[in-house]
């Protein structure tokens, strides 16, 4: 799905949709279902420039808004059902647990993809590689400053980011349903990933707001025939504008998001 | 809290509220609060035994059941005042989405602590820090088998789980708000941490279901005054009955699991 979405839209940039309550144009600030409302407005206004869409549940979940995460990823699906969505919510628990939020990403949401943490292993990943025509996209190399707090150790003189990678290219992908997260804020590690992992997915999150460098990334990331990647953006694109024309401001940025990395493709 | 409880109970042991909508006591099953109702009775029939309870959020989330956990965590701090509750999650974001986790955790649910993930570093542990009553608990050295996949992996000649256990004790701990999840299936590592953690409270699971030993547990992770454990056992006590006396049944383990810890410290 994903990869006829990037040949079909020529898009490498997924839009990350985190909605912050206290960030909203001031006309929907009052809504019941603002932050539904919002992200579908910006999911009209740049489906045709993304080749993902990655809701943030914790963003919902905090405001008790499950409600509205589920309205808006029905609406994607029906309203643009070409588009992979990736649920954010970076879980990881032991395997029992796991199965319930699988069911939770896949099941109630219907989300195409989950993001997921590497800490607890092999079994803390099999319950979501049960379900075949669904994706799981690891935590490899974070984008944060904190990142390097572990990822960056040195595990018999290689970093642990390296172990994840090949850990998941090796044994976690043995049907390819997985991706991993690598930032756009270190590219040098995006290309060490990159040359360990052959063509697995890449979500890369940390350009835009976060600060990482596009083309360097692009040209850190991509695979063979150019693709291979995620660039999320997720602020940037969300609050361009605060008026009434927020979403247009959001497409503007969305293209020049999108142009600028297919200049570097 | 926390130490008061455990003087005040005489007991490490942690009641963990994971209901599995398949295992419910048939005469539960059919109503709609099945899993709250269940989850009450259980806490009823077990709160003076217990050190803490600790309810799982995705056996609630996969069921669309926010609702019944909301109510659940409100009915033990106003019926049990004395009783901490953890919000077993295991979140692990950048900051920025780190703050909503931690507003989910302690403000909609009102949890008196919750459990993280230590993959993405400091910046993903601090805005839960920002709460000064409240407590967050880091994976360390988890009870499954996937748990050395990561953990266990050889940093500078130490396992990255004692990396952990420091950086925790050393760093993020510096208001004594933090915690660790140090399973018990592995007694020897369990001594390890605590001989580099000091006081440290350890949330240790994998007893029960999960075949960890009680007293080798006990022995390896207690603090110099038999304290310093919360001891974790759900579906062993949760599913030890599946009548109507379900509650009883789960009453009989946590008080011989209670004893068996206790005769161990």
């Amino acid at each position: 799905m994903l990869q006829s979405r990037w040949s079909q839209a020529n898009s490498l940039l997924c839009v990350g949709l985190d909605p912050d309550l206290t960030r909203l144009p001031a006309h929907l600030a009052g809504r019941d279902d603002a932050i539904y409302e919002f992200c579908r407005q910006i999911v009209d206004a740049t489906h045709d420039l993304a080749c993902a869409f990655k809701p943030q549940i914790a963003y919902f979940s905090s405001l008790r808004a499950e409600d509205q995460l589920e309205a808006l990823i029905a609406y994607i699906k029906t309203r643009y059902p070409d588009l992979p969505v990736i649920l954010d919510a970076k879980r990881g628990d032991i395997g029992s647990t796991a199965e319930h939020y699988a069911r939770e990403a896949y099941e109630r949401y219907g989300a195409h993809a989950v993001t997921l943490s590497p800490y607890m292993g092999h079994d803390s990943v099999t319950p979501y590689l049960q379900y075949p025509d669904k994706g799981a996209i690891i935590l490899c190399r974070t984008s944060n400053p904190g990142g390097s707090d572990l990822q960056a150790l040195p595990v018999r003189s290689t970093p642990l980011y390296l172990h994840v990678a090949r850990l998941v290219a090796e044994q976690w992908n043995s049907n390819g349903q997985c991706g991993l997260v690598v930032g756009a804020t270190y590219p040098q590690e995006l290309a060490e990933v990159r040359a360990v992992v052959g063509d697995l997915p890449l979500l890369v999150p940390g350009i835009g707001a976060q600060g990482g460098d596009i083309e360097a990334s692009v040209r850190a990331g991509r695979t063979a025939s150019g693709q291979g990647m995620m660039i999320n953006s997720s602020r940037a694109i969300l609050y361009a504008g605060k008026g009434e024309d927020f979403a247009l401001e959001a497409r503007r940025v969305a293209l020049e998001t999108r142009d600028a990395i297919n200049l570097s493709r």
